[in-house]
């Protein structure tokens, strides 16, 4: 099938974007792949295929290939013979911020352009930790305890130490501390506040399990990819993430019973239901005293999981036949008419 | 002060935007205004500022007039001798879709405009009601109870009549039934479904009280308009609603305590901090058996609330000069460099 991939943005993980995309064009060698990059400044790059390595966005070299711009349907070229206009399926590969806040989202429906990927208000909810308690919490789904700190506001945290701090807005582990007394405190709300305004603070889940599930709405129904335990060390740093995300290789089944596999299903479809249609998203779980506890939802995961699924061609194809449609309003000036009838006009 | 007013929208509420930026022109007159239209086909159109008239756009005599495209920093028109681009700040006027769902806050900050109006999570909080309520719930300010109704799942409702039915995502009382009893429910249901797939109930509040209260926060301090008790029938029907957006005369303050102003402010300001910052929002609340609840957050009032404020042409002015500024990150490439490095690349 045709395909186009837009990654890059303006974002902390621009880079490892870059390195998902790469590693999408390997699993996915069958299909058609229009590269579309969009540039730290918000300009649109198609991407010769050959070219699709890393060095080619850190050197620039990318500038000296088409430029494009958004116009409604698709990307649009401008040639000699006048323009192309490229308007097959897009996967939004854009990690972090534009790609998961809601901002890509939000074009690509203005523009009337299909995607893969969250829509605008389930990037809101995934892309804030704050605005994910607020989720869980009505839709009834366990999340760890948590507080709020602003920049601007001097507060005093009430959890007992060890705690976790992670700025609000941000995935791959970017800005995140573990904080084992009150002496580390400061040090850690400083590298935090370095990228965000707001912290969240929780508390630090001695001997937690960790398990990863994937999934994606297609022709109504929820399909799941197997359930990993990721390999753990404290937790991954932004270079041993960026790693990570260039994953390919299928990963063993987590090692637990069918009733947990259940639980973190149930769990799954309750957040993912009536807002994140459209998308393939991965919710990391912990257990910890036997409670299922949601810790994060990735509606954009690295290298969109595809090591968790036996057919990763087919779960996208599947997504792309399956994809909500945004109804547009057309205006009618009803009222208009009726009010200048009535005004004799 | 030199402004753009942007208009129109792929709504349902494209006509009463049409008539909030009539409305504005009357009372903004010492602003030099570009009036920028968006059709319903999501084309933007520049309006002959003489032309503002409604029947402009129902006799479709906007399509003669200069077509133009979002860039980098504002709306671009092509000329003969190359190309204009319109700079100054934006207020999103577009009520409904495309303005209050965060589509354009979105298209706005990509294109990195200086707007007025709610950023793109602002917006999912206060567009679709249900997730009102989860905002309200999670920062503690009351709301009216509610239950919520999705097309595809047959569901009684458990809330005592008499109730109201709301379409979860559609203002100016489109599709807003009362139902007193059992036999009116279908319909008012079917009513609702003709606008959204999620309806929400509540009970109708016999005997409360209704009051809206506009702000704005410039200099770090919300402003506040005066409360108004708005002239009541049962309700108001979508074309007393639609007159409604052109008012400009100021009205009267409520004639209430200043305690009830404080308790309404102090609940404003919960729900704008943090995230309306930009906008000039209205939030409408009742008053019931001594309780203040809130209704609804309206991010762009109709004629934007004027009426409620003593120096209109002032409050736009400081809103301009306090807008939030969404810093855009540049992509370092230092992941990369390091990874080819080791590899001696």
């Amino acid at each position: 099938m045709k395909l186009t991939i837009l990654f890059g943005g303006a974002s902390f993980e621009h880079e490892i974007s870059i390195v998902s995309a790469i590693t999408l064009k390997e699993k996915l060698e069958n299909f058609t792949i229009d590269f579309v990059f969009c540039d730290s400044d918000h300009s649109f790059y198609l991407i010769d295929p050959t070219k699709m390595k890393a060095v080619t966005f850190s050197k620039g070299l990318h500038k000296k290939m088409p430029k494009l711009q958004m116009t409604q349907g698709g990307f649009e070229q401008k040639t000699l013979m006048g323009k192309k206009v490229y308007k097959s399926v897009v996967l939004n590969l854009i990690h972090g911020a534009d790609g998961e806040d809601g901002t890509i989202a939000s074009l690509l429906d203005f523009y009337g352009v299909k995607y893969i990927g969250p829509r605008t208000a389930a990037s809101v909810f995934s892309f804030d930790k704050v605005y994910t308690k607020y989720l869980c919490d009505a839709i009834g789904v366990q999340t760890v305890r948590y507080e709020v700190l602003k920049r601007d506001e001097q507060k005093d945290i009430s959890l007992a130490y060890p705690v976790i701090i992670k700025p609000a807005r941000l995935g791959s582990s970017i800005g995140v501390s573990i904080v084992k007394d009150a002496s580390e405190l400061d040090y850690a709300l400083d590298t935090a506040y370095e990228f965000d305004d707001t912290v969240i603070v929780e508390p630090f889940l001695e001997g937690a399990k960790e398990y990863n599930l994937a999934g994606y709405k297609a022709d109504g129904v929820i399909k799941f990819s197997i359930v990993e335990e990721p390999k753990k060390e404290e937790f991954l740093d932004f270079e041993k993430k960026y790693m990570d995300f260039s994953r390919s290789e299928h990963v063993l089944k987590a090692d637990i019973d069918e009733e947990l596999v259940k639980k973190l299903q149930i769990n799954f479809k309750k957040v993912y239901d009536g807002l994140f249609e459209g998308s393939l998203i991965r919710c990391d779980f912990f257990v910890h005293d036997d409670e299922v506890l949601l810790n994060e939802i990735n509606p954009i995961p690295g290298s969109m999981a595809n090591y968790l699924f036996e057919d990763f061609a087919q779960v996208i194809e599947e997504l792309a036949s399956s994809l909500p449609h945004k109804k547009r309003i057309n205006a009618t000036y009803e009222y208009i008419h009726s009010i200048s009838k009535a005004k004799g006009k």
